[in-house]
């Protein structure tokens, strides 16, 4: 019988900074920007209670859930719930967080887009009480 | 215990047309163009012996393998067998087919750009000839 690890699509990848994450969240690269595509390709997997910090993409990003549940929240909006199969697609200059909720951890495929040079504008962490409210 | 069907990422989808397609090719469409995402994005399933005819993109295509094993051959290169987790960056502008082997099916996400309002240009079917080599 395999374990649940050996099933995942793609490798964890290395963990992403503090700086912008909260919790164990990791990356696996799996694409880099090239003349053809404007963007960069990632999966990203969440530990469960492990998210983004607010953020904004210039020009929108794509989200693929490869596996698990977790949350999508577009500030002024109530939280989603997001999992495999589902696809978000994120607006352009729209403060959100992503990531696992309290009690499951999400994988999914990231699809992100430049504009110029940017990616992703970082706001505010996403605080204990946001979170907590997500998961309500 | 689950059957593999259960463990699909997506669901198969609708058959894709023998026109373009030998075989039972399947499509289920995951995002539409939009002014953000100049492209398509779609998983597409081949069953045993399922490939595209010979084809070209204008602005390339990204494959994101998510299923089994399969072939991506390029004209005038040999064939190369594409796993689980596989990424293949598809140049712009050149002959090249994939899809399932002879003994395994195989299940692909695809970003499909546009050039002006086209992503792709068919050609000639990949003869058995041509199949049966590539599975060698």
């Amino acid at each position: 019988m395999k374990s649940e690890q050996s099933n995942l699509l793609f490798p964890k990848g290395e963990k992403l900074p503090e700086q912008w994450f909260t919790g164990n969240a990791y990356l696996q690269p799996l694409l880099a920007r090239d003349k053809n595509n404007d963007f960069t390709i990632g999966s990203v997997s969440f530990e469960e209670n492990a998210r983004t910090h607010w953020h904004t993409h210039p020009k929108g990003q794509v989200l693929i859930v490869t596996e698990g549940e977790g949350l999508y929240q577009e500030k002024g909006k109530p939280a989603q719930t997001i999992k495999k199969a589902d696809i978000i697609n994120i607006p352009e200059n729209t403060a959100h967080w992503h990531g696992a909720t309290n009690r499951s951890g999400m994988t999914h495929i990231a699809i992100s887009h430049y504009l110029g040079d940017t990616q992703v504008t970082w706001l505010n962490a996403v605080s204990n009480e946001e979170f907590n409210k997500a998961n309500q």
